[in-house]
């Protein structure tokens, strides 16, 4: 049963319907009916929210300024520094309560200058596009090798060191195009860029080029992370597109000895500082007790970060405008966080939570914005099961969103690091089908987000993150 | 209580999994575990539905030769006639049981050469894109005269006479943004394009330019069907884009005066002979009662009808298609209809339904695609109440593939005929937010369809088929 609380903002004429103010004035006593009046508010305040993105939105234009002044944005870079500055005045200049940075300490890793593949066939060169993956080590110089295409680790044990030993290994294993969810195919396949050079390194080769993670055939490849294991030999990793990655298995089906070329000019450099950027709408009753939004500032030094994670970026941003546009007062603090260095080290989400156990502050919950500017469908949620149980309770009021989905699952990369058994961590869950099409690609621009999308996305979190500070998420009854 | 019947479909080894030959030899034969030995089984033939769709589909390959070969095919045209020899031939190139023409006289409207919009401001002329409407009157030469901006039909009552005569009329109503689902934005604004010169002409409007229905912020015009009142002066009627009646709009307060040049050579013809294409998969059990499935086969003259209505046609193939590849078959007669003359006429559609009473046929359910290629969200329902129980019964088998929405609400224009009190009519819902973008322009082309999205189109389609054909959709407990 959720509780009633009494509606804590203030109405603004003409920004909420007069409907609403008749249902507070008429609220009848009875338990019944209280409960059904407060739904018709909770309706029609839901509603407000999103009228105000998708009729009055800021998402769109603030993302294009993201995506096009500042464009990529690689943690450690002057650029990621860029979007901190962008986004602090950003924050400043809706005049939130409080706007300020957090300091972070971020990986600093360079894709440097020249990076190139060819695949030297019989009689001739085949130049393809690599991508370096971030993290990876460069080559001294150019290595040239034999390829050894495999699909899992357990094939590298099988071939073994004499098989494998001075070549480039091939990480060729597709994405599941049968899973409908095109997270949990990502989920499957990406160990090959995140482990697959230590993997390969284990066997003694020399290289790794690995079939980008992207259930769409085309010339693209899609950097990401990756990481060394401690005590192996680091070797260069880069990816190749889906089309190049066929072509080159099936040339190594006519020609096994056929040889490939990489030159990678990574540079992996000390750490650098850099910042969260945090804003904040002060609690009317619940000050000390807060409830954040928000997504990754950073993004892959190709493309435009838009759908990873500027979408996030600036629906996060719009929750707080909401909020202060339709003059709703938050109970709790509403606390905005844009993270740095989501994408290759998390030290953003790492350092938030940190300094928030250090000062003992108390998070009731956390809601990210990762997954793409598409069509929003629902959240995940990690909590324990009252919270669970009240989360699912509020699906209704979504489904004249056309929002459905109520799940439990994963929150977010840069939320994580809150976990601690009591605050509820929260993804908003937009449809998936075209993410990985964009994902860590020169594809991820600002021309293939489309603004409908991005804007119910914003008007869904903004929507969820009424109805906690609300009802809370804990069952106090 | 949905009533147990055996199942008629061979196995096939490797198409349909071990554990479909296990659930179906360990059937236990108490009531309660027969049925949910059988919600097992209806989920994985479901989902060896969804696989043969997403892993071996034929919809994408089949809509780029639609798209390229035939191109844009509007009833009457030669295209049409090259569209109706492509699906023709292409449906005996799959040998189902039965192929064959139905003849249907539909309308021939031709655009034209010339086309051409002139907005003459004080010194200077900016030319704009303009669109003819399907069905208009082209002009005898160029008008030019003075606008007059309006945005409903209660507008035109209130200038009068006075102040339109002689003047080309110009309908600026947007399609509302607040509106969640994009198709009832649509139905708040087409009323300008179908009938807006009618009602402008009844007093005394030369012309009319009506705003594009689409929620896009671009240079696109969109056409579309319009028709005239009898007793009218038929006068000449051209979409323009977003863009443009924004333009006008504003140079419209500065000038009032301004006028506009409009030339339109539409040319309508006689009638024509065209055809619906049929197949079938003759049912086991039934085979005088029937499933239809299909789409449209025509589309607007520009663009190249990829997701209105290419995308239906294609998934509808592909229910059959996917049928006779699990080798599945039907207990019902499955009857693919690629319906001619949808956009100007919806000939194919009576006609078919004529020929059904006729013939006094029984149809059981008739299941339409025709709102784009994008993620299926679930399917709208036009049938009496046991059937509407019956079909929602069935949305939990769906939620595996994120399709939520069991509603009722109109299935679909071509299958619309059929309505007999009887017959349960059905649409399938796919995500609408992208497709008005695309609805009626130039930009209704094959690369603005997404290849996975299409594909669970088609898995959702060939589902429910099944479901309907395995269980039916009358309750006959």
């Amino acid at each position: 049963m959720i509780k009633f609380h009494r509606y804590s903002f203030i109405i603004k004429p003409g920004k909420i319907s007069l409907f609403i103010l008749l249902s507070l004035i008429t609220q009848s006593l009875t338990a019944q009916s209280v409960e059904a009046d407060n739904s018709k508010l909770d309706s029609a305040i839901i509603r407000s929210i999103y009228d105000e993105a998708l009729g009055n939105g800021h998402s769109y234009d603030n993302l294009r300024v993201l995506c096009k002044d500042v464009g990529a944005r690689l943690s450690g870079s002057p650029e990621a520094e860029k979007a901190v500055k962008w986004g602090y005045e950003l924050l400043k200049s809706y005049a939130f309560d409080t706007v300020f940075l957090q300091e972070v300490m971020v990986p600093k890793w360079e894709r440097g200058c020249c990076e190139s593949g060819i695949i030297h066939l019989k009689n001739e060169k085949k130049k393809i596009n690599i991508s370096a993956l971030g993290g990876s080590v460069g080559c001294e110089k150019s290595i040239k090798a034999e390829i050894i295409e495999v699909k899992y680790f357990s094939d590298l044990a099988a071939l073994g060191e004499e098989k494998i030993k001075g070549k480039i290994v091939f990480f060729n294993r597709a994405m599941d195009p049968l899973l409908i969810n095109t997270g949990a195919a990502y989920g499957g396949a990406n160990d090959q860029r995140t482990k697959g050079a230590s993997e390969a390194s284990k066997y003694g080769a020399i290289g790794t080029i690995v079939r980008s993670l992207t259930l769409a055939d085309d010339e693209y490849p899609h950097t990401g992370a990756m990481d060394y294991l401690d005590g192996v030999r680091q070797i260069p990793s880069a990816a190749i597109s889906t089309a190049d990655a066929k072509y080159l298995s099936a040339a190594l089906k006519e020609n096994p000895e056929l040889e490939f070329e990489m030159d990678l000019r990574c540079v992996r450099h000390p750490d650098v500082l850099s910042h969260n950027v945090i804003a904040e709408i002060r609690g009317s009753e619940f000050p000390d007790e807060y409830i954040v939004v928000g997504g990754h500032l950073d993004s892959w030094d190709i493309g435009e970060g838009a759908h990873d994670d500027g979408a996030g970026i600036v629906q996060s941003i719009e929750v707080l405008r909401i909020f202060q546009s339709l003059k709703i007062r938050p109970k709790h603090t509403l606390r905005l966080v844009l993270f740095i260095n989501e994408e290759n080290g998390n030290r953003g989400g790492i350092t938030y939570a940190r300094v928030a156990k250090e000062l003992g502050m108390n998070h009731i919950a956390a809601i990210e914005s990762d997954a793409g500017g598409f069509t929003p469908r629902g959240f995940r949620i990690d909590a324990n099961d009252d919270q669970v149980s009240r989360f699912k309770s509020w699906s209704k009021l979504f489904e004249p969103y056309e929002i459905h989905s109520f799940l439990e699952g994963h929150g977010g990369v840069d939320i994580g690091p809150l976990k601690d058994g009591k605050v509820a961590l929260i993804g908003l869950s937009p449809d998936s089908q075209r993410y990985f099409d964009y994902h860590h690609s020169d594809r991820d621009i600002f021309e293939n987000v489309h603004r409908r999308e991005l804007e119910l996305g914003a008007g869904t979190v903004a929507a969820l993150t009424w109805l906690i500070d609300q009802y809370g998420l804990v069952n106090e009854d």
